[in-house]
């Protein structure tokens, strides 16, 4: 049988189908309607999911259901996105609106939670009794795994690891709180923090190139520029700090990392580990379980939300 | 059919014999051993289990097996006690010793996991698909319990819930680390706190309560004792901020508070509720968990060890 896996972004919506080994046989996109969208989102699913099934050659009475990965927080007992601002949705019936659209059952789920969930099926976590995946962008997303089945709270509404809080009275995070992980971890505030140290040094490479970014930042580490270099060891210690106050509650049998800035390789899991290793409640280093990247990249969101149908608790 | 809940501290271990509806038929204590305490530990907990069995009418041969909470670091699946300090217990199978002592299965687990166990299996948790249970003593122990089963992460090296960081560049804590939550969180920690306001403020009443402990503190406050009061005050927020990064985490469907402190009740209870309400990431008060009092006191730990024998994962 298949599944259909739906990655719902704020600027544009990918709607894949997806086979029992969790492959996908085909995909379509589009971009992201800013009106109506409570019904407009809706519509352009099911047209990508009709042009996706005929693309695949598989008749929708063959798809036991479609999952929805979305932005936001979401009752996932109850199919109901609670707050999604990108979306202009608040309390919204997500789930019963796109059932009604797609005729066949869907569950939703929060991104971060899919694309976890997609590397613990068939990723870089696959066959883990437990995997925790983090995904650094815009914020902090990411899921916890157990056992193939996604934890993430009571209807849904935990699993928002970014908002941990790393210092008493720290950065102001886009959620209103202060010190929250996700004020010294994301992409956005690794570009802050690099804006900054730049600042205040005129010959800092960062002056040279061009926008900053993740990747600009970790190149001009890598070609040497001392502010740069001090910068990526500064974010490697935020990254690891949140990373260990979940490892001493969780502990996974195996914490990926994805998202842009994970493309900086072992410029940032090298650091992340060592501090890791230095700073976790359990010192042994044998013991602790490996850091490392995720492997699937934007098809996780997909695979993971498809995976939804059988696989969420 | 019954269990045997062993609950080990570092000054008396209890044996307790519970039934299918995890009551306690019967319970022994005893002084824990100082000398030799590979040896000496499970032998006293064989006579008390010996004791106890006879004490209750049950024969050995009705007992499927015993579970045993114990201070430190516990790796459940092979049965080892990591680190416990206060045993002078490392890299130690004590589950492997106790079960040729007693003839019978033997799983182990921390000692704050199995209180944990033990509310959300019969008592303040009942019910309940998920629950985090702390205890606010020493230190900071806990445990989540999901779907009756504990949560205690890979190996059951998670769950150390008073090693979360709240703040950057903050208190040593006992682990060696700086800044964890039960460096402000625990008994301990209040004591710390309420003894430094008083250094400050030689009118205070905090010097006139004899032995500083969590309860004289919470009766000076209650008094009236503006230092006192201000002390209870931010302690209430520095329990409130490890709670929120939990709740932000797990999300379960119900907290629970235990240990000597939270006999403060409504002046413990009432700030930290509100403390929850207002930074937690759900921002809705009718979606966020109760926070209550745990219900079973030192019952917990035993009749959470007996359940180790069919619930834990």
């Amino acid at each position: 049988m298949f599944r259909l896996g739906i990655d719902l972004g704020g600027s544009s919506i990918t709607v894949g189908v997806v086979d029992d080994a969790h492959r996908i046989l085909a995909r379509t996109a589009a971009v992201t309607p800013k009106a109506e969208t409570r019904r407009t989102i809706p519509e352009v699913i099911a047209a990508c999911a009709q042009e996706t099934l005929a693309a695949a050659g598989i008749q929708r009475s063959s798809c036991i259901g479609a999952g929805l990965g979305t932005p936001g927080i979401c009752d996932t007992g109850r199919g109901v996105v609670r707050y999604a601002h990108n979306l202009g949705w608040n309390d919204f019936s997500a789930a019963d609106a796109l059932q009604k659209k797609l005729d066949m059952p869907v569950r939703i789920a929060n991104d971060g939670n899919c694309a976890a969930l997609g590397e613990a099926v068939a990723g870089a976590a696959k066959g883990c009794e437990s995997a925790l995946v983090l995904t650094l962008g815009t914020g902090v997303g990411g899921g916890f795994v157990l056992r193939g089945k996604l934890c993430a709270g009571h209807n849904g509404l935990g699993g928002e690891f970014g908002h941990i809080r790393i210092a008493a009275d720290g950065e102001k995070c886009s959620c209103g709180e202060f010190g929250c992980w996700e004020a010294y971890a994301s992409a956005t505030a690794l570009v802050r923090q690099a804006a900054r140290a730049a600042s205040v040094c005129p010959d800092s490479a960062l002056h040279r190139c061009g926008t900053l970014s993740g990747s600009t930042v970790y190149a001009a580490a890598a070609s040497g520029d001392p502010t740069a270099r001090s910068v990526t060891e500064k974010y490697a210690e935020y990254v690891g700090m949140g990373l260990v106050s979940l490892i001493n509650v969780l502990f996974p049998e195996i914490v990926l990392i994805g998202g842009g800035i994970a493309n900086a390789g072992e410029a940032l899991f090298g650091p992340v580990r060592e501090y890791v290793h230095e700073h976790s409640f359990v010192r042994d280093r044998s013991l602790l379980p490996p850091i490392r990247a995720a492997a699937l990249g934007n098809d996780a969101g997909i695979i993971g939300a498809a995976a939804l149908i059988t696989d969420i608790e």
